[in-house]
């Protein structure tokens, strides 16, 4: 028996995502895969998705895009694995439940569907770099789901952390 | 030719609905099926899903439940159409495409990626008796296309309002 | 309590269905609505799905279209309910859990899809007007709960018949 | 920039697979896995989805499982990334979708309503070892997408020429 990919997702706006969010996604991305994880964005060829999925190829890692279109035409070529939804922005469901760890960096209409059902699907969600009305809405509704980081260095040990009590149990 | 059904979607927390929440959205079900418009919800049996479409009912109206079983067991009495979809809070983002305007009573996880989603979709979203950090929050990411009421009557009016210029469109 | 509308799902090609297709789908449509059932179709203005809701609503029936589409532009104008996924045809998994009944009129790829996705979910199917080699093949594949109909009224008849057994249980 | 992976999706009956499926897809996923191709199936831990992922897995492949429920308990094993739908048979469109080819081995209703809706899709589809009437009600509907084979050896060629072909274009 082989063990599955760890995946962490990471969830940000496209077009709308600041030159910041779009160094720290590929910081993140890189540091995920020199951890040997698997990294999972929306699979979009702009923004933190781009970003954080070039970061990965840049450290070697294995990249997926879970792709709202119905085919793989106009995603990123960063995305090793394409995964074909057809279903719009109702593929963001899957791109949380598929996640062990979902990581949200800048913050749109999208992401923010993103954050709020991997609460919903009781996953553990690390808001990075995030504004303080983010914060509190997102700890209001999600109490201990939610965890609060500022740095890829933090963002990675608190996935470490979090992963070694998972297994654990 | 006939007219579609103007279907006014009502979003909000299921158990965990506050007893005002409940009461505001059985006044709205009401008032909605009064001006001869569908109420649509979640479909599920508690909390404002289930008051609304109450409501909706004693006013006469159409009820339409978007469940998230695959069955139709354990959805509220009061959807008259029950759309199956078997697809958990994957069908969140089916309910807001489904309605011509979407009202958020009460705040949870759930009710969260259903106000994001909807103004990822475009949707005119009211915010009904929301608090400060979740109309600022929702104000940040939807900007014009997020509105604020705080009694039945004001909701029911800006419905009208955005009615009549889509359809001047 | 109100009881929930009985919904009859007619699945049937667009653009490739024949006269006699639609022809018959329109006498279906208005024989169902005559029960006081509601016609549920893929809301498409073509074919078999919209012939079936002309006929139900020149019945005084109620029409529900669960639409592949994210917005309502371009669906049936027969279609009074209409539900829109923006899911493509990953939509007809959501057509045939929402029908009490299915028929199928007419055959193409994606009504194939609806007829195995239906035996799938357990559902009663009615293959009407079909040719030997479907019976056969969604016979072998679905065993009892696949019948057989060269009629409308013959159709009719199959659904009362399974509604008065269903409701007993 | 780096390629993405060709990605082979091989559908056919869990609890229902006869052995002879079962050894098929074994063989199928091994030799899958030998072109460097990635194996996706429905990822349950039964038939022919879990014997296919046993072999691309023994080839040293890559297999992805594309998950019905909504958690990755009592997934197959064998699939090295679960993407978890929580869409049950609603995910068969995600499945095909996904495929640059798809292989259709064994047969039931979830397997035949993936056939249709990959042929509905455009997909090249391959009927492995199927009998004369899933052939005939398949090239019915799908005419020029559907081909025939009765080998492991002769489907792989099969994909070859296809891939060959469509990445010429």
């Amino acid at each position: 028996m082989v063990p599955a990919k760890v995946i962490i997702g990471i969830m940000g706006p496209g077009e709308n995502a600041t030159p910041e969010n779009n160094e720290m996604a590929f910081q993140l991305g890189k540091a995920i895969a020199k951890e040997g994880w698997a990294t999972l964005t929306g699979g979009r060829r702009f923004g933190v998705m781009e970003a954080a999925m070039k970061g990965a190829i840049e450290g070697d890692g294995l990249t997926i895009g879970i792709l709202p279109t119905d085919t793989d035409k106009d995603s990123s070529n960063n995305a090793l694995i394409k995964i074909v939804t057809g279903m719009g922005s109702g593929r963001n469901y899957i791109t949380v439940l598929s996640s062990n760890v979902v990581v949200v960096l800048g913050m749109a209409a999208g992401t923010a569907s993103e954050a709020a059902l991997a609460i919903k699907a009781n996953k553990k969600v690390i808001l990075l770099s995030q504004d303080e009305i983010a914060i509190r809405f997102f700890k209001n509704i999600g109490t201990y789901r939610v965890l609060v980081s500022n740095t890829v260095e933090d963002t990675i040990k608190q996935i470490k952390d979090y992963l070694a009590v998972s297994k654990a149990q």
